[in-house]
């Protein structure tokens, strides 16, 4: 499918231009943390602009490496008629800049390499270094996308009419479109997303998404799914994925694992959308859960939901093992989780 | 233990007075939808009132019986002097009335039938009416309590030194005072307590009873007791029951269900605090699930999580089946989940 043709199936939050976008020498970033109550764009004059977006959460998913690499557009245009070596000086501290937003965005981190290689080839046969990396994000956007499209229509297949369909958190593109295909196949799903807490990215995201897109969605808190499922009420439950280790791990935002026990508990198979793998992490020891600030356990945006005093614990992420994933979603076909070692081969 | 040293050891929000007292002609009873906000008291004046503190889930739990038993001793000081068959024609409306507030709470429709079968005796002896009720409240509250203390101190055998113990919703006095009697024993012991939305009784009144009375407890979000449980935190599952069938199925606030399976994949046991049965309710078939409003899941203290035009869903609780039930804690021991029809024998 073209380009155009797949972003005018996409909702809102996930058309190309609603993430990022380049506008002569400025980014605009989609603001996932007013959607679904305001649809905004945060304009960003520089670097550092950018940079501080990404740290404040502006986006997420699949949103801050096109916001970095836009940076580093704009980083090039700010040198342009200067020798290469001073360009190239700026622009290898503005990728540390941006790097440095996300220490552990490895996805990221490897893109912005890569503008910077972009820009050093285009140094040496004069090119404009902005329109080399504006060139190369065009490109590297229409790869990220067929890779999308294809794992959506792996999704797809996976779907009967009549499903009833569990997710969590905001499982993006692959996901979205997934749903979106089946529905173009003629089958009739029904989608309950539960609204992932504390960030609440199922409530906010997933559900204005599908409701977009005129797919049945209906919101269910965290504390329901398993008795949904016992309602006979769910078919199939898919997510995406914030890392898969090797030998079949799944890290996923908190919530992941216990609706696979859940899923398992009601012979209801579990598919997840892999997007790559880092290879620095092999296995499950090799994960490191991250604990973030218990306060925001004890408030939903904004509002407190108990007394100050009171502790609380936010792990942020957790480990589903591969005996409960039925299918990982990958570039080369729904894989086993006991095979990705065979086709994800160390580069 | 006698009535003053067992509200000792109970936090605010459970101790007799502040569930609901009588002084004087006038109800107070304790607000828990601002709690803990907030310690404030309802004041009622007339049966009214009463019946619609109720309506209005001012109190919950244990706390609707009592208020409403305390309005029949105000209806029946507003009738004292009036001939007896006067008097007792207007008991009955006002007991029509506040029946009416809950037409599912069978435990408190029983208990005003009691107050009025206590007015006609004393009608019959020419006994203060008033004084009759408020006499036979007290010696009902102390057999309960009675209850809470048996059940609680079976509640604390079962807990070990070192115990991390999961929760889900506000499950009262008995749960409460099992893990107060647990730290007398000088057990260590440390609480997860689900927030449990939409309503956050686990954040709002769990975790500060808990706080209050110096047990080591943390607030998590509804979709994390899984992997809670996969880094070995937590040893026991302890809840209450809206009801239990005879059968052996636990209906309780939604959220419970899911627990019981991700404790049992973890082999961790899962204890339930029995009040006692209705008889109506014999078997899982005949347990109707209450679908409450959904906009009440598209908000969170009144804070919206989503865009109205979403759809959601609320069914406000599920059923956990006796074979992810380990014990009943009840007032005939702790008992098999598959063994209760032998001990509450329909009377």
């Amino acid at each position: 499918m073209d380009p155009t043709s797949l972003d005018k199936l996409l909702p809102f939050v996930l058309k190309r231009d609603n993430i990022a976008r380049y506008e002569d020498g400025v980014v605009y970033i989609g603001d996932r943390r007013k959607y679904p109550f305001e649809k905004v764009f945060l304009r960003c004059d520089d670097v550092e602009d950018v940079a501080r977006a990404i740290e404040d959460m502006v986006t997420q998913g699949g949103g801050p490496w096109v916001a970095a690499v836009f940076a580093m557009a704009m980083a090039a245009r700010s040198v342009e008629g200067k020798p290469p070596a001073e360009a190239l000086d700026y622009l290898r501290k503005a990728k540390a800049r941006l790097t440095n937003t996300r220490p552990t965005n490895t996805a990221m981190a490897r893109r912005l390499d890569d503008t910077l290689r972009v820009a050093e080839e285009a140094g040496k046969v004069g090119r404009s270094i902005e329109q080399a990396i504006l060139d190369w994000i065009r490109e590297t956007r229409d790869k990220v996308y067929e890779n999308y499209e294809y794992r959506a229509r792996l999704g797809a297949s996976l779907v009967d009419d009549g499903d009833g369909i569990l997710t969590m958190c905001f499982a993006e593109t692959a996901f979205i479109l997934a749903m979106a295909f089946a529905k173009q196949e003629g089958k009739n799903i029904h989608v309950f997303t539960p609204e992932t807490r504390p960030y609440l990215q199922g409530a906010r995201l997933t559900a204005p998404s599908l409701h977009e897109l005129g797919i049945p969605v209906q919101i269910i808190t965290d504390n329901m799914p398993a008795y949904v499922m016992s309602q006979g009420k769910i078919q199939k439950y898919f997510t995406a994925a914030d890392l898969i280790t090797l030998d079949g791990h799944v890290c996923n935002k908190i919530g992941t694992y216990q609706n696979a026990i859940t899923a398992h508990h009601h012979g209801i198979p579990y598919f997840v959308f892999m997007w790559g793998v880092d290879y620095k992490s092999p296995d499950r020891a090799s994960i490191k859960i991250e604990n973030r600030d218990p306060t925001e356990i004890r408030a939903c945006r904004g509002t407190p939901t108990t007394i100050a005093e009171i502790d609380a614990y936010y792990p942020a992420f957790d480990i589903t093992p591969p005996y409960l994933v039925s299918g990982v979603i990958t570039r080369y076909g729904i894989l086993s989780p006991y095979d990705l070692k065979r086709h994800f081969i160390q580069p």
